[in-house]
């Protein structure tokens, strides 16, 4: 078995309200930073796994979403990064 | 003015405990997954920032972390990507 660091972002599906990203924005414009057109926030999880292939460090990661992580009427996630652990 | 959106990680720095990536990992034990060792949650902030180029819009997000976004003291962030938005 290796090690992987598995990196999942889970954010909140489009057309659902984010209120936490409303008051960022609100809260950068207050700041001065105008340019700001939308913020959205949402988790960034960082696992380490042990697992015989990338692949199935993945695969492991994605059940571990769909069972736990993320919620599935609102949020998407996406698995960003596999990568190898010395 | 293009209009681009710029992704970044705030995450608990090395050292820093992490409660809530500890109740993460021993949740995903109770689960069954009893590969996972680490568990590590941040967040994952998307803002659509309107400026000349992706050097400036990256800019100006990093100033907006150091301002509002991470706190200094306990999270270090990272510019993960910068995207032209049509």
């Amino acid at each position: 078995m290796s090690r992987y660091r598995v990196s999942v972002h889970i954010v909140p599906r489009k057309g659902i309200l984010d209120p936490q990203g409303k008051a960022v924005a609100d809260a950068l414009h207050t700041l001065g930073f105008r340019d700001v057109e939308d913020a959205r926030i949402g988790r960034h999880v960082v696992l380490d796994v042990a697992a015989r292939t990338p692949d199935a460090a993945g695969d492991a990661v994605r059940q571990m979403c769909e069972r736990l992580l993320a919620n599935p009427v609102t949020e998407d996630y996406e698995i960003a990064r596999v990568e190898g652990l010395s």
